[in-house]
């Protein structure tokens, strides 16, 4: 439980930046090696590989040394479980709209028949 | 674009703690004033009201002050958003593995008929 909660923290964390982000978004179609990964953006490696390492603690990707070449791949369990925990969330607004929803009508109908 | 990214920025990093996923948990049931909302926790309200304004800034929540009470309810469009951005990747990935079965169907179906 503890765990599950600061694995959660940790995948948020690795989220709330636009180049971790945007690292995210690309390894989603495939694999792909460090320096190619560093490519689009404007920072020097150091500062990149930073980035991957907060988003490799956090378990959203894995990375892997074959010969002199890096590679990095996205684990999609952990986004998963981070859409999952949305998605309820959102299902409990939902279910709270639809009884204010209910109420109203009820109230209305009542009105009617006053 | 910029405005969207710090967006998204401050949403996953309001969302990285587990006191303020579990307000934004409460709250998707219905608005709470903000000394109801606190009692879970064991926190001072100092610390508590952090929390919350960290939620506030990220515009995952609106309080508002009627008297002396002031009442805490969801913002759901922050929410909608981040979940929609992480289906987004996950259609990604799911396009990318199904390429890849297909893929992998097709190179096996040479091989029988080689």
């Amino acid at each position: 439980m503890e765990n599950h909660a600061s694995g959660f923290d940790a995948a948020f964390h690795a989220l709330a930046d636009r180049t971790r982000r945007a690292v995210v978004t690309r390894l989603m179609s495939g694999p792909a090696p460090v320096k190619q990964l560093a490519q689009p953006f404007a920072m020097g490696l150091p500062a990149f590989l930073k980035h991957l390492r907060v988003l490799e603690d956090s378990r959203l990707i894995v990375t892997e040394k074959q010969g002199r070449i890096r590679t990095c791949r996205i684990r999609p369990e952990r986004l998963l479980e981070t859409e999952a925990w949305l998605a309820e969330q959102l299902a409990l607004w939902r279910a709270s709209t639809d009884r204010l929803a209910a109420y109203v009508e009820n109230e209305m109908s009542e009105d009617d028949a006053a």
